[in-house]
């Protein structure tokens, strides 16, 4: 199969990322069936989409008949049978991502290709319960997926080098700059760089070298940047960043990654999430780091 | 003494960095003083500082009479009777600076203030040597100074709260944004984030997961920046990437640390240090990540 003949793909999982990469094939002229095993997860992901779609339909990015495309749904075995290719995006357990393609691959056609959006873990640990590893790959994209259009391509050992190409093919179809690694790795590439950025910004704040606005200034300052580490974590979201950095001080040992973690949860238990929670390290709408004078302040 | 009261500085050690510190001083009106122990060192800094000086006249951030305001010398006892405030630039050897600031204390008037701008030492490694060491501190710049105007502030334990203040109010006289760190830790702010993204992308590369273009490409096309960490190195210098990455490779003992110093390594005994060189991990000029078409190649 080629990227051409790629007509209708199943997204699975309505969570924000799955929604939104539905919308960004509907975006490029697919059919899409957005799936989910929950009705209130899929209403609450399709009110989602809608909000991404009307703000791109009033920049001129989307046309209007964009979401006539996106067909939400909890009829998994209908869209399998009519889907070219499934991007994965359901919770990050390898068990249940394996469960997942196995029933898919009973239900789709033998040429449907299986993608993974999993952000850290590998194809390799469900590949054999996928049912077709061959025909599994990891395409993997940042947030938000239409203005961050990187997409990482992600072999496993087993996966047929013509899915890889046909992957490949199919991210440029769907306006996203493909980063094709060259073996499995944890992170793949932006976000292995991300991870490190993160770390040593909250290694400056944890182990008291910087304040947060002082790193992001310093970052701000001599990258000509808009935005610093502290900003982005706001963005990813500090739940997201938590469950990282609290996984690497579990698997180190190293008290300053310990640190890392903690600095982070006293936020969250305060119900700071980031953007998404109206205040992380900084209050939103409205953040210092966006405000005149922030990089002239006359702090300290 | 207050920033204002600085008048004269003498900046000591005429690499790129000193010249460049030099010019920043005198752009901002102080009267400056370029010592190097090396009457060739002084000269060829000089016509660096030459350069600098015209393409900042020409864009208008530069007065037509700045280089009247700065003096090479090769005296260093009447450059120093005359200091205010000594900006130390002389290579990364604790013992030297020792010595220089040692020299600097008999031949300085007692109200001088002392700052190094060591890139990766830490101030009380010479406090004591310095004869001052209340009066030192590390003032701390990025390159190109007038671009990346971020100055780290960092105190040692025995430096007094007034020197503090006073140099960092003299880091914004100077254009600087201050960033005063917390305690002293080895590379600052945003060169131990910078270290982080930098040891991230090599590992990414040495490691065999992404080619150098695709690693930049991920960077840029995420974080929307006309550059990435390979376009970075090769404007810092790949043998100032390597003596930091060899450094880490020592100390740790760690493998992967050292695939990345080697493959620096590989570069610069092929002649390639960089954009300064001809070619570093581009070709320099019209490196290939600044060409048209670079984000959306066809390529592997």
């Amino acid at each position: 199969m080629n990227a051409e003949d790629i007509r209708t793909v199943l997204v699975v999982g309505a969570g924000t990322m799955g929604g939104q990469i539905a919308l960004q094939c509907a975006i490029h002229g697919l059919d899409v069936h957005l799936y989910d095993v929950s009705a209130a997860a899929l209403e609450s992901g399709m009110a989602r989409v809608g909000g991404y779609a009307r703000h791109l339909i009033a920049e001129g990015r989307a046309d209007a008949a964009v979401l006539q495309r996106l067909t939400p749904t909890t009829d998994l075995a209908a869209a399998a049978a009519a889907a070219d290719l499934v991007s994965e995006s359901v919770p990050e357990d390898p068990a249940l991502k394996g469960q997942v393609f196995a029933a898919l691959h009973t239900l789709c056609p033998p040429q449907t290709i299986f993608t993974t959006n999993t952000s850290t873990l590998l194809p390799s640990m469900f590949a054999a319960a996928s049912g077709r590893p061959e025909r599994l790959v990891a395409l993997h994209f940042h947030l938000p997926v239409w203005d961050a259009n990187v997409a990482d391509v992600m072999a496993h050992p087993g996966t047929s080098a013509d899915v890889v190409e046909t992957v490949t093919a199919f991210a440029r179809r769907i306006g996203q700059i493909p980063i094709v690694a060259g073996r499995e790795s944890s992170g793949y590439v932006f976000n292995a760089m991300l991870s490190a950025l993160i770390d040593a910004a909250l290694r400056l704040v944890a182990g008291g070298v910087a304040e947060v606005a002082d790193v992001d200034r310093a970052w701000m300052g001599v990258m000509k940047m808009p935005i610093g580490p502290f900003g982005i974590i706001d963005a990813v979201g500090l739940d997201t960043v938590w469950k990282i950095t609290d996984f690497w001080a579990g698997a180190t040992g190293d008290p300053q990654s310990r640190a890392n973690a903690d600095l982070v949860r006293g936020y969250i238990d305060r119900g700071r999430l980031g953007h998404k929670s109206g205040g992380g390290f900084y209050d939103y709408p409205d953040p210092a780091f966006q405000r005149d004078g922030f990089m002239d302040y006359e702090g300290r």
